[in-house]
């Protein structure tokens, strides 16, 4: 297992050789996968679903596993949670040589179901790299999905480490920052982070369904941003959730409360205190919100250039074209428009020293930019 | 005032004509005076702080009125909610051949309130410009605070059409669209998306005070995004729930009996049916955010077509002028791509009739599409 990493100084420099096999080649296994190919590591995918499977090799997240191939130096379980701990468990058996970690966003359910079962856990590290998208699939993938986001390793005493520092590399080519924790130290973090928040927008999100028309309309950025991780797939969150269970509940018990004071505060003002204390539950939440490290990653390598555009057929494309034609290579794009509006926005995003000369070069010709 | 617009038959061509006074030299009140000098139309200013007027004048927002100022064609009182009543009753006072516009976020209580004190409300037309930015002040102020949003305009059988013209041409102007709603149909409205997301944002935020540095390193951009509003000013939020207090206890109540049963459904799994409800309200989260209009394709109204195009420079805009060549209309656009893959995917958003034949054109002409 040696040979898994260069034992270069850097940690950056680090290189995963020989073969990854990743099993699940959903948005996780397949971001997972083009990441790594991205930087040479020849990756094998399988799934449950041979589409899903061919998909994902057709997005150049790998390729399928032959009998010629050597056992993978590492394999990668990511799996919807509720399968976890048996897909491990078969991987460890399958691949005795191999390392094996899993990338399920809960970690002390399956490592407890893992020794429930004897299952001898010496090539095993649990970890859990922190990046994700309220839609899944194949399709949804990125091999940048994880830059600049924490990878949780759970190690124990009994963790090789080799077994450690091969999951570390992995996680340092993708661009993510391994940080150790225990499996109870994980979940209760990301009971509170991901999960409390996950229950939160989709429960705020579902009072919108018996809204009038009229009330949608006026939805703005505020709405939009508290609801968007409600869009996620609610099959695989009964799975998340009910596996991190004691954590979320705190969670939501104490929430519950604030809510009930809140809103009792509210229904009588004219209580004695009652406007303190909803002034000082709504502080909190100011300074809760400022103990959020800032954004990191991948928007932070571009600039965002505001452009106004007509909202009338052929504007964008000629937008684009124009783009294409100075020259300017746009790294992202984002449409930003209104019904009813006569204008909308196009943000695009452009490597940093480019981003004056296309605003110029924008303007003389006519566009608006902000 | 009917020399105030031009009567021009395109709505984006009228113009306000004669001064605007804007009294609160805030986020709003700055914005929408850098919005209309943008435009030419002249702006005075006046803020209950002298050094907020400064600033905002400073800043191009407008300037101090001087005694040879002629009366304003409109005074925009844009206060904070709890002495808008107030200021505008003054307002109509002082300038009584001026139109009178509040821009405050609730529109019934001031309306009562002006009512009850007998002031002759014919020059006067409530509005809400909904735009806005977790953090105010005429620092923050933009002249395109507006675009693209709805502008809320509360007008009443005995508003002169000349005034509710006046109102629209200042919201056309700054780029908003103007709709028509009555008191209590604008403050059910906010009250559910605007009031109830900022009070679970807070609360949610709350949350997080008493978190580990451990945990809170883990905040991704769900939690971000889910918190963002939290950062809002306590005492205008103290103020805007309080006088829009019925819809929002109603909603929070809704809320919290939500909660309550998702609560115990995760406390009981095993219980009969838990696992149904636990997905069922996640389940109404996905089709509730789903109902939000106006970005990334989230709407039910259109219909998705995903495009694959090969990561190279030109590819969009070849394919958004096919498009336009096909004469198919683009609603929305989202773009999916990542440096290390070797395709993207254009997520075009089209009318739902138009789904079948775009996809076989494109087909047609070597376009691969999902």
């Amino acid at each position: 297992m040696s040979g898994t990493t260069t034992g270069a100084t850097n940690g950056l420099a680090k290189r995963v050789t020989g073969q990854v096999h990743v099993i699940g080649a959903g948005l996780l296994g397949a971001s997972i996968g083009l990441g790594l190919r991205a930087h040479g590591t020849e990756v094998t995918l399988e799934d449950a679903s041979p589409t899903t499977a061919l998909l994902a090799a057709d997005y150049g997240a790998g390729r399928a596993r032959t009998p010629e191939d050597p056992e993978p130096v590492l394999v990668v379980v990511a799996t919807p949670p509720d399968v976890v701990a048996d897909v491990v468990a078969r991987a460890l058996e399958t691949y005795p040589d191999s390392v094996v970690t899993d990338v399920a966003s809960v970690k002390l359910a399956p490592f407890l179901e893992l020794r429930r079962r004897g299952v001898d856990l010496t090539n095993y590290v649990g970890s859990h790299p922190m990046g994700g998208r309220e839609r899944g699939g194949a399709i949804m993938a990125r091999a940048d999905l994880f830059v600049a986001r924490p990878w949780i390793i759970c190690r124990d005493e009994e963790t090789p480490a080799a077994a450690l520092a091969l999951i570390e590399a992995v996680a340092l080519e993708l661009g993510a920052t391994p940080l150790e924790m225990t499996p109870q130290e994980h979940d209760r973090a990301v009971g509170l982070v991901s999960h409390l928040p996950q229950a939160v927008a989709s429960l705020l999100a579902g009072r919108l369904l018996p809204a009038s028309d009229q009330a949608i309309a006026l939805a703005g950025q505020g709405l939009r941003d508290t609801t968007r991780i409600a869009a996620s797939d609610p099959e695989l969150w009964v799975q998340i959730l009910g596996a991190n269970r004691e954590p979320v509940v705190e969670g939501l018990d104490a929430l519950q409360a604030d809510l009930a004071a809140f809103t009792d505060a509210l229904r009588e003002p004219e209580a004695p205190g009652a406007r303190r204390r909803l002034a000082d539950l709504l502080a909190a939440g100011v300074r809760g919100v400022s103990r959020i490290p800032g954004k990191h990653g991948s928007s932070e390598r571009f600039t965002t250039i505001t452009v106004l555009i007509d909202d009338r057929p052929g504007q964008l494309a000629a937008l684009l074209t124009e783009l294409g034609d100075l020259g300017i290579n746009m790294e992202d794009l984002r449409l930003e428009h209104s019904p009813g509006a006569q204008i909308g926005f196009a943000e695009i995003a452009v490597l940093p020293e480019v981003a004056e000369r296309a605003v110029a070069d924008l303007t003389e010709r006519g566009w608006r930019t902000l």
